[in-house]
């Protein structure tokens, strides 16, 4: 098997020295690539010239459709995959999590994209903020996507999954990717590039894939790049600090390996289900991919008088974890990566013997040119004194046990990791939870509290994933990854715009409050949604509240709140005198603009940021105004209507033209080539 | 006037060499200070133990309601500030932008944070993200204060706002600050610091001054700390690029002056307000702060075959602007800074003559040892091929002007500096403004649009504001700071938290969907807000819909939409038979839940996010369940009944227990001491 590298739209091999990839597990050659000699500055323009061009091209729904796309294609080729990753040492349920786990990152995006953005070129991000007094000067923050291209360096340990949760934010931003795998499971990652090249659903230059570690990698990129890195520390903050990235401030995200630690809270006790969720998620996260995980819980804390008991009950289970061939079904600890990884292990490992007592380490003998190793469960009684459990990360299946007095101290331990990517504890207590997030939040990107309420349907404490943050403060790098719409902030440029809200609406695509109105002589529920344009605005006829219908509309809603119903009571309330029900407001006011008849509107399914600003009081007269504020269409299909969702700015005012209630309502509309 | 530092709660005087800062307005010495000497270790310690501490224990509101006292205090001791801003070459002008606009950022940070955060020590951030078929393991985002210290570095041109923008996020997250201020300024913001301490209004330790030029400031800044750097691109990225930042991960924010741009659009005629407006823009730019503004438009961007025009007109007005005392009221352009800058300034205009063309210079003599400088407008024909005036950047009253032939040579003039704080557009067409910000915005992290409309109340090209993010890509630094909300998260952690919904709820003491409930016997509108509970649930009878309903309704509110009215349109629509309004659903839910007599409750002023999410048929029947989702405590004032406001979720279901209908709604309800 010969790896290419793939770059300016071509398969290649480089033409530096031969690089051969060794099975972890049988210590046989599976692959080899020539190494370097790409003109990387040329790959770079490439990317920015024809794939960001390409990609800014598409609005986020389309972007998103692109991505939905190629997760059903890489499901459908899914089986293609797993004997490549178990040719990384992975076992079934390790290569599921970085194969399929990968791909329903994609989906995520995929999905988030289309329900979370608006179906254009710009994001929208909050809300308009009034500058001015008379609202002819406004702001309005909006994202564009940088320009430049994304440098993704991937870790070794999960090859699909690293890359696709860095490639789904990246795409759906409308940036360009550049793939640097990690040499000893590149044939992987190699793979998945070349799956995704020949469905040809991404548009060309969005992706190319780089194999070797060319020194001139970091040389290239300007001001708009970005650098997503994960892997280890060292490295890491290397490449974080060259000047060439320094100088012109490229975004540069780091996710390091941290100590992560999980808390048995002091309210726990050992017949508890919480016990054995406790000591099955350590043993799990220690021997899932063999340990090789950046989330792996390195730094069990347990209360002091459970310590021997919480050891016994993990060494029970760490003595059946079957080590041996990831291809077997009945193998629940593969091997490292790669056998240069042992070394790297057993080096740690050393270092930790010397401060540390060991509790537990399987007994098993393997090939030395293999890449197995046993489990090994360290003990470290004081904590407090001895740095070592938080600094020294064996990148295996390694971790330490350590008791604590209470929870202050527990925090403490937590602490000392210095910033980890998730902590996890297990309690039934809330207050003590709240405790936690309170003490020790700001050292975690993610923290996990499980209970038994929560952990049949619980991801684990190892689990990063697509809706939330991935990333932690300190020793993890201070990056962060994911979190939904989070991520994909990292790829774009937030701009705040400054101007007339007309000018903003027509960038914006979307009516800005203070905006020109437009005034058209056909009702806008008479158009279908192709027609409406934003900023549309329907001023109905008027209508004047009378004593009648606030009796009659308590009658029919049951609604006889007293300052309504209750002459005596309104009175003596902030109100001072009897008040029409907020909801007959809004009720009228669809009343005043509603068009009765059969036509393209065909359902008002959502209100937002409903305030009544004023009470209508008896006599007062009222009016409507619709605007036309927002348009998105939606995927039509098989047997649906063609529509879109119309969004409308409603303000209804009394007769000296004062606003009663700001609203906006949501409906779904016809499109004009609709059958029906 | 003896300057000191602030340090560990005590005055005190360093122990280095002496610094004399000397008037750029009249060459003589106005304060003194001996630098250096401090335990910088210590100053951190004491801010992480004794402010952060002091912070952490208040929740958003209270530090935003210290920081309105502290601003009011300000306000009323403004006129201390001025004869000492004077004394930095600042006009009365420039001192009212660093003074009152200082002051005015502490002002919206105080009203924001009560405004958009919760009331409580944790800010729950966005919405909860379902990760469970069951709900049982859901993720909520939440951010806390980070337990370290924000070093504030600041810049020498605004040492009053420079210093207050960067505190009011940083205490309103809940963290402590020690600032360093730039020297030549130091007797200002060592005034400003004065007055804050005396004030008493910050809790002990939450500010700390220091004065110097310490060897060893990043030295002893940990995972938990963040750096607010403004200031020259090259210290900045000396300081970024420091081991013990990048090893630790310390969050730096980079601001650095950029060679921002002004363009006048191609639609744009002479005889019209936006070429008026453009020129004056330009040279209020130019001059304001003799050109010492990290915003100040460096780059002027016009038409071809406007080019002498502008130029023309821009002298005409260059010729009026009066120098010289900034106490005098006639001035227009005060002073540098300090000599040196002089120098400095001179050097770029030396180099930058090499390149270009000068077209005015102005002529006044001034005595070498003071500061004053003349404007100096240069012309660059050939922008397209000369780096100078994209690179070069003369921190005075300089700047260049160039021609374009088209908007998309002008956006690539726009882009060619690499990264800016701020660009702006002068058009009345809107098309070329969104062509503007597709093409350009990633480059700037702040874009203004102007017309004649906008004009009267714009701010200002120059002016950052604490509603919008302040920062921009490249060359600018790749920092962000303010932006509301957003420039408090830069002194927070955020997490991803994960459990059940109930243990979240309790954690973020806001109910998170599928929470447990409380049922009381009481109903939940005769309690006070103090009694509420969060989760606390109501269920109410329950009420049959019938046709009689759905008439009576169209009657009252007067839609007569289809759907509900026309037997024969409702079957050929998406409902298939006629259904019941939804603002009767809404009505009647309401008449369900709503407590008729007085009560605490004392009004209903808003709802959030309703989704009708199944149609509600005549014979359906229908109840609510109400649950009591967050409460904030109002602040009273003189003559108001005490209250809260109760935000409550509203799930409505028919007689399958299947939700029709779910949104929240907000109320005033009284707080438990209240008389009325």
């Amino acid at each position: 098997m010969k790896l290419q590298s793939f770059i300016n739209g071509n398969w290649i091999d480089g033409t530096g020295e031969t690089v051969e990839l060794m099975s972890p597990v049988t210590g046989e050659k599976i692959a080899e690539y020539s190494s370097d000699g790409y003109d990387v500055k040329s790959m770079y323009e490439y990317a920015r010239n024809v794939g960001g061009k390409n990609l800014r091209e598409l609005t986020f729904h389309e972007r998103g459709r692109m991505l939905k796309s190629l997760a059903q294609h890489l499901m459908e080729k899914k089986k293609e995959f797993y004997p490549l990753s178990f040719q990384t040492g992975a076992t079934k349920i390790d290569s599921w999590i970085d194969i399929e786990g990968g791909i329903s990152t994609i989906f995520t995006y995929a999905s988030k994209s289309r329900r979370e953005l608006p179906d254009e070129k710009i994001w929208v991000e909050g809300k308009m903020e009034a500058l001015s007094k008379h609202g002819t000067f406004v702001g309005q923050h909006v994202c564009v996507p940088l320009q430049g291209v994304a440098l993704h360096i991937n870790a070794y340990n999960f090859p699909i999954w690293g890359m696709l949760e860095k490639l789904g934010p990246t795409l759906i931003a409308g940036m360009p990717a550049v793939i640097k795998p990690a040499p000893v499971s590149s044939h992987l990652a190699e793979k998945m590039v070349r799956v995704i090249i020949e469905s040809k659903i991404l548009p060309e230059g969005s992706m190319q894939l780089i194999l070797g570690e060319p020194g001139d990698l970091l040389d290239h990129l300007g001001n708009q790049d970005v650098v997503t890195f994960t892997g280890s520390a060292e490295t890491g903050h290397k490449l974080k600090s060259h000047p060439n990235i320094i100088k012109n401030s490229v975004r540069f995200n780091l996710e390091a390996d941290s100590l992560n630690c999980s808390i048995l809270a002091p309210d726990v006790k050992p017949e508890m289900d919480e016990f054995k969720l406790f000591v099955k998620e350590v043993v799990n996260e220690m021997t899932a991919k063999a340990g090789q995980k950046c989330t792996a819980i390195r730094r069990a804390i347990v209360p002091k008088h459970l310590m021997n008991e919480v050891i016994d009950a993990m060494k029970e289970r760490l003595a059946k974890v079957k080590i041996g061939d990831p291809n077997d079904e009945n193998t629940r600890m593969g091997s490292l990566a790669g056998s240069r990884y042992v070394e790297l292990v057993n080096q740690k490992i050393k270092l930790m013997k010397e401060s540390l007592e060991v509790v537990y380490e399987g007994g098993e003998k393997f090939d030395e040119n293999l890449a197995f190793v046993n489990p090994l469960l360290f003990k470290c009684d004081n904590p407090n004194e001895c740095s070592v459990p938080h600094e020294v990360e064996a990148f295996g299946p390694v971790s330490t046990v350590m008791p604590y007095e209470n929870i202050d101290e527990a925090i403490k331990l937590a602490n000392m990791g210095q910033g980890s990517l998730v902590a996890s504890l297990f309690t039934v207590d809330n207050e003590i939870a709240k405790q936690f997030v309170l003490g020790s939040g700001s050292y975690h990107g993610r923290i996990m509290i499980m209970n038994r309420d929560s952990a049949k349907e619980s991801t684990g404490h190892g689990s990063p994933l697509p809706h939330l943050t991935h990333g932690g403060p300190g020793r993890a790098g201070g990056g962060e990854e994911m979190g939904g719409l989070r991520g994909i902030l990292k790829y774009m440029q937030r701009i705040a715009l400054q101007g007339h809200p007309t000018t903003l609406s027509y960038v914006c695509n979307q009516y800005i409050n203070g905006a020109k109105q437009i005034i058209d002589i056909v009702h806008p529920f008479k158009k279908h949604f192709d027609e409406l344009k934003i900023g549309e605005t329907y001023i109905t006829h008027r209508r004047t509240v009378t004593e009648t219908d606030v009796v009659n509309f308590a009658g029919i809603s049951g609604d006889f709140f007293y300052a309504h119903m209750d002459d005596v009571a309104a009175k003596e309330s902030m109100f001072e005198k009897r008040v029409a029900h907020g909801y007959f407001v809004l009720s009228a006011a669809a009343g005043l603009f509603v068009d009765p008849s059969p036509g393209p509107v065909m359902a008002n399914y959502g209100l937002e940021e409903l305030r009544f600003i004023r009470p209508v009081y008896i006599g007062d007269t009222i009016q409507a105004k619709l605007t036309c504020k927002q348009k998105t269409a939606k995927e039509t299909k098989e047997g649906m209507v063609p529509q879109g969702v119309v969004e409308w700015y409603v303000e209804v005012v009394n007769q000296n033209n004062e606003a009663v209630a700001v609203y906006s309502i949501l409906t779904l509309v016809k499109r004009k080539n609709s059958k029906v």
